[in-house]
């Protein structure tokens, strides 16, 4: 295993969880974090419950560098993700006035009703996260970055914190596709991963319109490391008389 | 809340974290679950490591009454569910006949490497889920069903324990569309929730081409009492002038 900066994410909505809404924050996230060096090692989706909610929060900050929430920050009834936050953290929820001040960006002072103000009660000791998009704000309260399910509004609030996250090295891969089945170059593989712990592999079979084959992605933090052990895959596998493709490094 | 029966689907898999790979199996378990009257309330994804997989399949199979996992049952050395889940229920694992057989009515018997002989590794006192396209089984141990990862697979495992499943009431859910920001309206839609916990009230704002609005959706198992409070919300939209667009019960 590649050792570096661990993260959490951690989904909240009855959307996710019914199947009316795909979620598509994940791996956006997972990419993003990758290219500070940041690796995302679990993601739960929870239900709007605060005691969900409450639990999540508490399991993840105490185990991970970072947690990211995202979803129900919203105006209405079913927006409960601040004051679980602030219960998972035994702190107090409060009206913020610098979030009253970012809202009134965004809301003529007639329209900022108490729904809407909602919107502006974070837990007190938290740091607003930008949302130049709508306004309404995010915050950060110790490892946790509480942000908006909207994918267009979490991706400009996970931008805006990025540059304040500190990561270690980023993890690069490569991978080779094999025009052979998983299990018949399975033995030969297991061989060069133990030979090589300082990469991670997997193996991903795939069956392209009746073509069946590999993708063997080689992960790790180290591009010679990663090169050496392509160089031995993709050897094993043109002795195995397979059709080979090697793609170049990506940084995933 | 509406009371029913609770799942949980736990994504064995390096690939989804990394952001490789987009999961394309929530959505579809979630939508499966709910027409048997079971309802998924938790999901988590971890990476391919023992001790990830062991603790969070205890977790899961002591809260929920059925568990569902993805992915991890292939024959290459990353593939490390079985022996995870046998440890987590404290069982041996071994090399199971009957999956033996199953394997040979797709590999030829010379073809069948001690790698290929690794799905057949089942632990004790587990039942093997039918898999039709390539064989390879899933199995059912306790409250717990293990099958592949790869959707085409994974589905028709799934379909094949669905029958065997004993869930409560169907989720039926009904949406109204308001051309107005959910702010407007969280007020009466908090009150309407409170009058009505029969049902639970959703609300999801989008931005289509510039025109900003708010999805509610209107979940239950009592088809009446959803569309009574369906019909609360429209007359409440109503009475704010806006348009409103009432979509057809769908089971979800």
């Amino acid at each position: 295993m590649v050792d570096d900066v661990g993260a959490a994410l951690l989904i909240i909505g009855n959307e996710i969880l019914s199947g009316r809404t795909q979620d598509a924050n994940l791996r956006y996230i997972a990419l993003g974090l990758n290219e500070v060096g940041i690796r995302l090692q679990e993601v739960r989706v929870v239900a709007d419950e605060e005691g969900a909610i409450i639990a999540a929060v508490n399991a993840l900050r105490s185990t991970y560098a970072y947690v990211f929430t995202t979803g129900g920050i919203g105006p209405t009834h079913d927006d409960i993700t601040a004051q679980s936050v602030a219960k998972a953290f035994g702190v107090a929820l409060r009206r913020d006035p610098r979030a009253v001040e970012r809202l009134l960006r965004q809301i003529r002072p007639e329209n900022l009703n108490e729904a809407r103000l909602r919107m502006a009660n974070i837990p007190e000791g938290a740091d607003l996260i930008d949302n130049p998009v709508s306004h309404a704000p995010g915050f950060r309260l110790g490892n946790v970055f509480v942000m908006a399910g909207i994918p267009r509004i979490m991706q400009v609030m996970f931008e805006g914190v990025r540059p304040s996250l500190i990561g270690g090295a980023r993890l690069l891969s490569k991978s080779v596709t094999i025009f052979i089945g998983e299990g018949t170059i399975a033995a030969a593989l297991a061989e060069i991963q133990q030979r090589r712990p300082d990469v991670e592999i997997g193996s991903y079979p795939f069956n392209r319109d009746g073509i069946f084959g590999t993708v063997i992605v080689v992960r790790g933090t180290d591009a010679p490391a990663i090169e050496e052990a392509v160089a031995e895959v993709a050897g094993m596998a043109e002795g195995h008389g397979a059709k080979i493709e090697i793609e170049v490094a990506l940084p995933r």
